[in-house]
């Protein structure tokens, strides 16, 4: 559940300015700066309460990752997931990125995830959806030319969806899994919202990208 | 249930001529002197036992169709289907079409169907399964530069494979559906095995693709 009002939101995220990005925009081409290390950097699309970021963190401490959630009551779960997670290579933007060229630079990243991105099932929606080929051509230019896009969702129509439009930007599919809880991956790292689902048994779809 | 004796059978595919295509090798760049009317090729890749390409003979008059069947005593259920639906636009092969190119000209085929095929399961068996990638070659060889693959599966293994090994050979997805019957599609003509599978409500994968 989304609460609304958490007035002392804003001070906890202003606090916690070590792991809280407070200025994203002026870090364009300089991301690696933030971080103690200079390696790879991930970067995921709508974060949520953080377990996936927070995780992911943890068990890659050789790569640094960029959460955005633009909800602020529910950005302060994730700060909190990475600070109990003790890790130094994970950082979260509170914005609405609507486009991610005035975050990234050219070639910036290296991987991006979609988990569980918004669905907009109308068709009078398509463009909202985080597949539509003017997110990837965004996609495209902040990520590096070898670049990986790894999604994961319940959502059969938007996975549909975006298996064709990521085929016809000219992606190539580098991985698809149908069922990812019955494959029982140890290296996945489940969102709250996909341990819910993946508990009552409906399949959780994923697949990993590349622009070459 | 595939019945291994079938005295019958040779006599019977000899009779039917008209549907059955008795040197099928000798047809290769002329497999519309075959039909009543020159008009777009649909091939079927192990017909089984007919209900499919009979079903799309009957429901497609404006298109000519071949299915190939290497089981005798299987093919013989579809030439009866195809008798039964009263329709001039479908052919039959009883042959094992190891290589499509030795069948089919450049550019002869304009569409081209995969229905359940064997999923190979095991690793070394890759090479088998009929979107590997040697097979891919024969399929672009044959098939028209705008000509197109459907496939239809219920082997969660083998759509995945799939999808994979066609955007790696460089195709594009232009459909994709993960359940075919919860879709409900009007146009769809299941095939023997596809109406066991749906009514246990288990999933039905369709994708179609093409090389450009």
């Amino acid at each position: 559940m989304r609460l609304r009002n958490k007035p002392w939101a804003d001070d906890f995220l202003r606090e916690n300015d070590h792991i809280v990005v407070q200025e994203p925009f002026e870090h364009k081409n300089k991301w690696q700066a933030l971080f103690p290390e200079k390696q790879p950097l991930h970067l995921e699309i709508g974060s949520g309460k953080g377990q996936f970021i927070a995780g992911m963190g943890k068990q890659h401490p050789d790569i640094n990752f960029v959460g955005i959630e633009r909800v602020k009551s529910v950005i302060v779960g994730a700060v909190k997931k990475v600070i109990d997670a003790d890790t130094a290579n994970v950082r979260m933007v509170n914005e609405n990125a609507r486009d991610l060229r005035e975050l990234f630079g050219e070639n910036e990243v290296d991987h991006l995830y979609l988990n569980f991105s918004d669905p907009w099932p109308k068709t009078r929606h398509e463009k909202r959806r985080l597949t539509y080929h003017t997110f990837l051509e965004q996609y495209h230019s902040i990520l590096k030319a070898n670049g990986k896009i790894t999604m994961k969702t319940d959502n059969k129509k938007l996975f549909e969806y975006s298996l064709v439009s990521f085929s016809q930007f000219g992606m190539r599919l580098e991985e698809v899994e149908l069922d990812l809880h019955q494959l029982d991956d140890p290296l996945n790292v489940p969102t709250e919202y996909e341990e819910k689902f993946a508990e009552k048994g409906q399949p959780i779809y994923r697949c990993r990208v590349s622009f070459k």
